[in-house]
């Protein structure tokens, strides 16, 4: 097939890689057109309490993969998505992929996962670390220490913090728990850059990644003395990361012999550099001129923004440059638990009756601003966004013996849309103007909170046309990538879009709202900038008596011993947990 | 009957009136066995939302009873308990009552209640105020800002603020809202007093209430001036209390025939001066030596204490000086929120499958200390320990995706445990010792609770022998005024038990609860002396909502729509509401 040929009669494939399953879509290349798509659930889901291949428990707060499975989903959701849209495969001229990060793996030279030697299958360390693997917080708290301590340029680029989630810290626990399978790791590489080495048979790293969870700033790694007073082996580490950069949009190489046959698609056909879910939806939603914020919403929110110039965000979890588009800065910035709170609420807390995110939403949204008289912190899943501290946990107040469910969770639908008002202040606070903002994800369908969202905020809701916002926008740099298109803009202006209706703010709901944003932010700072840090104290009280005791009957689980986000999507549905491969055509 | 007669053939009716019904308890006066007993719910409950009469709806906050309820239990369920008792009604010799407080109502001179007025029937503040009616809070607030601002002698003796539910501030909000009603009422009388003075024809006003509840310090009332400065009008409220003061223990009385033909009792025994549910349980514990306190832990907790001297304790309801019995300085202080946290929990808030006193118990039971990561403020109904603020509310800290419900409700049993231990080191740290704990009422049969208790406080636990502490304090009261012992310490020690078992502190479970005390603390501090009022600015948020819009389905019930009472305490049980006369022979 000629890429030169009509577009009209051409496709692309964007494969989505999240947290427990991925997603193939096939789209037209001319106008975006979603034809057909598959879900493939990963066998291993998320391995955080036992390690399959040994069955030895694992430490708390740990999140493993197998990469096996993401291979799977280009064996099986791949094909058949094509199935479903009907298109001949030869019209398909382009694929490429967006994953969570950072979920980072350590691989041999020639890309093999550890994990993947047999002698190494029973040792965690050999896996696959998902993004919310957060047993690497102490050493993400030595890695802040010292780069402040020692005035580390690229800190500020972060916000003032790497987060624990990041490739310095996974790998620092690697490198200080298991240092026999660091050795063994030529490569320190995310899922995202080694799904793409699967499918073309090259090692690629792209921009998006290395900046963001990286710490690769102006050129350059971290420096050797500063890895080297981390501990004396870290400085290592360079080697295992270090190669060219692609910038997005880029073709990485052509589809191997071995990936046409897991896929069915033409060998040779271009593949696109590695992407993150949350920034390549801001090509699918025609959302990269700067100033244009997207809010990619479901368990947790992302939140990226283009900027025509370099800014030093407090908190923040990064900017970098060409990390959503090649010529503009990239900012991120996340909220860690946001429909997953939501989920939490029904699936473990709300009483006999209530157990309905259907029906709480509609008892909540007869409430007027305040009647409930909360106000709660969204920390369930610790805070990544000014504060990024994974330790910070959930706070109610304002309780009384009148409190109902739907209080209790309008409150929690009112905690996140402040959360996402704390993130837009700080953008406009350090010169990083906010013109517009947009929803993405699955949470978009739920009526009260976009309207909640926009009273908080005082500021008008766009919302994605697409569904399928990341694998949309996989497909749009896989058209770019085949030369369909010369840059991501216009790709992402002929293939994205918006819904025409949007939200906008209530005046008198978003007067209400500032007092109360204010009492949120008073406790947000005090709670979550060292005024009591009795979060975090509670935490290692929690984790010391867990430690000292076998775990009876009743005793909390560690968190995510539960497969917590199969059902936390309150209306529509980012959560594809649990689906095997379900092919759709649209 | 002669009262010199053998005193294993006497017997006396002890009459507890609580929130929601009445107990009546006889007793033998020997050894204070109790030989039947009857409860007999008010017909009208606790008109929180409606005053029935006219069909009016109240605001948020109020809290009504109707008088003739309280005569309904003279009438069933005296008689009820006597008949269950198998006792000779000639063998009964005495009769005391014991009564919620500070709850108290508008009389005519000659004792008629102003809502028994037909002209009155439909007018709110012609009925009792409850107790728990806390729509004076900002009578009471510029009671104590004056007292404070004028260095009012006794504002000390009541921990420096006097409570929105005690005479005075109720006093206030009837005579600025409603102040015909304020100007008919010849006497502000306790519905304690009251009652006694149904069973005996005369006016009586008891040292406990006045002391406690009245502001009635070294034989004197507020000044004029004082009290001028609150309000033009307001002086005259002394007018309506004044009356020389009786000792608890003394006969108020003698039974009328009116009274005699309700009870079966006969006409002239004595009639005792009334006192406090709380208090006179003192008696019924062995608890009348100083540094013995007991804890009446039910829906809320009242801590009573005599002491050998007058301290001012910061934060405490009151010390009085006969308050407990004559000759000690009686202090009290208390939890408004206790048990009804727990039946909150239980009834609005735990999942289905959770919701059991029971199984949360069970499974809360099985947890190592601190393992939750949790950490709640008691406050759901404000606090009236050192903080005295009806509008603090409830707080819980430290939640994450792996919270699950025996967590929350091990949470809850542990902040009503760190507030205990508060008051108990403001008693000690004002020099007032505190050398034995005490506990009564229904909550001690609940095993973890109190274990929870001794290992937070450190301290052992002794608990009460009756199951009926007030009603059989009350018959220990009536047995002294009917003269069958010179006072209330022999009377106490003769008819008063308590159990040989009790709970010992475990030092490892001590020692991991100092560090969560510390943090509850902390917080306390924080959130209740200023730090941050965001508790009170959200709670006046809300009633602002509230009133702003007429209730939609789904929002919020004011305090107290419910009758939460009816189902909250987790084992055994101080609730006996919605129990119809129900007699039971022990």
């Amino acid at each position: 097939m000629n890429v030169n040929a009509n577009i009209d009669q051409l496709y692309v494939v964007g494969v989505d890689f999240g947290t427990l399953s991925g997603r193939a879509l096939v789209v037209r290349v001319s106008d975006g057109a979603e034809v057909g798509t598959a879900v493939h659930a990963y066998g291993h889901g998320v391995m955080e309490s036992v390690l399959p291949a040994s069955g030895a428990a694992l430490p708390p707060d740990w999140a493993l993969q197998d990469p096996d499975d993401y291979r799977e989903v280009l064996r099986r959701a791949v094909p058949a998505a094509v199935a479903a849209s009907g298109v001949d495969p030869a019209r398909v001229v382009g694929i490429a992929i967006d994953f969570t990060a950072c979920t980072v793996l350590p691989t041999r030279a020639d890309g093999t996962p550890l994990c993947e030697l047999p002698e190494l299958r029973d040792r965690p360390h050999a896996y696959v670390k998902l993004w919310k693997h957060h047993a690497a917080q102490s050493h993400a708290d030595r890695i802040n220490a010292l780069a402040h301590e020692r005035g580390e340029p690229w800190i500020g680029r972060y916000g003032g913090k790497i987060s624990s989630e990041w490739e310095y810290a996974k790998a620092l626990q690697l490198l200080e728990e298991d240092p026999e399978v660091y050795a063994l790791a030529d490569r320190w590489i995310e899922a995202a850059d080694w799904i793409v080495w699967e499918l073309c048979g090259t090692e690629t790293r792209n921009a998006c990644t290395a900046g963001y969870k990286g710490i690769f700033q102006d050129g350059e790694h971290p420096s050797a003395e500063y890895l080297a007073a981390l501990n004396p082996g870290f400085p290592s580490i360079v080697a295992k990361l270090d190669h060219p950069l692609s910038a997005l949009g880029q073709r990485a190489g052509g589809l191997t012999a071995r990936a046409a046959a897991w896929t069915g698609l033409p060998e040779g056909i271009a593949v696109a550099v590695a992407n993150v879910d949350a920034h390549v939806t801001a090509a699918a939603a025609q959302a990269l001129d700067p100033g244009k914020l997207v809010a990619i919403m479901g368990t947790s929110t992302c939140h990226v923004l283009n900027g025509d110039r370099l800014a030093e965000v407090p908190g923040m979890c990064g900017v970098v440059d060409g990390g959503i588009s090649p010529g503009a800065w990239g900012y991120e910035a996340g909220q860690s638990g946001v429909g997953d709170i939501f989920g939490w609420y029904v699936d473990h807390a709300a009483p006999a009756g209530f157990a309905s995110h259907e029906l709480l939403t509609e008892l909540a949204a007869a409430q007027p601003v305040g009647a409930h008289g909360l106000i709660a912190l969204d920390w369930w899943s610790g805070n990544r966004s000014l504060l990024v501290n994974h330790e910070l946990t959930g706070l109610i107040v304002g309780l009384t013996l009148a409190t109902r469910p739907p209080d209790v969770y309008r409150a929690l639908l009112e905690s996140t849309a402040y959360g996402t008002r704390m993130i837009i202040e700080a953008f406009e606070a350090a010169g990083v103007p906010v013109t517009e903002v947009i929803v993405a994800g699955g949470l978009l369908t739920n009526d009260l909170l976009m309207q909640i969202y926009a009273d908080v905020t005082g500021r008008p809701l766009r919302l994605i046309g697409s569904a399928q916002g990341p694998a949309l926008g996989s497909a749009i740099h896989a058209a770019v990538a085949a030369g369909c298109y010369p840059e991501i803009g216009s790709a992402s202006a002929a293939m994205g879009s918006l819904r025409e209706e949007g939200y906008q703010p209530d005046p008198d709901r978003a007067r209400a709202y500032d007092a109360l944003y204010a009492e949120y932010r008073t406790l947000h700072d005090h709670l979550g900038r060292g005024g009591n840090d009795v979060m975090l104290r509670l935490r290692a009280i929690r984790n010391a008596a867990l430690e000292n005791s076998a775990r009876p009957e009743g005793s909390p689980a560690p968190e995510g011993s539960d497969h917590r986000e199969s059902a936390t999507v309150p209306a529509g549905g980012a959560a594809a947990g649990g689906d095997e491969a379900v092919a759709v055509a649209a």
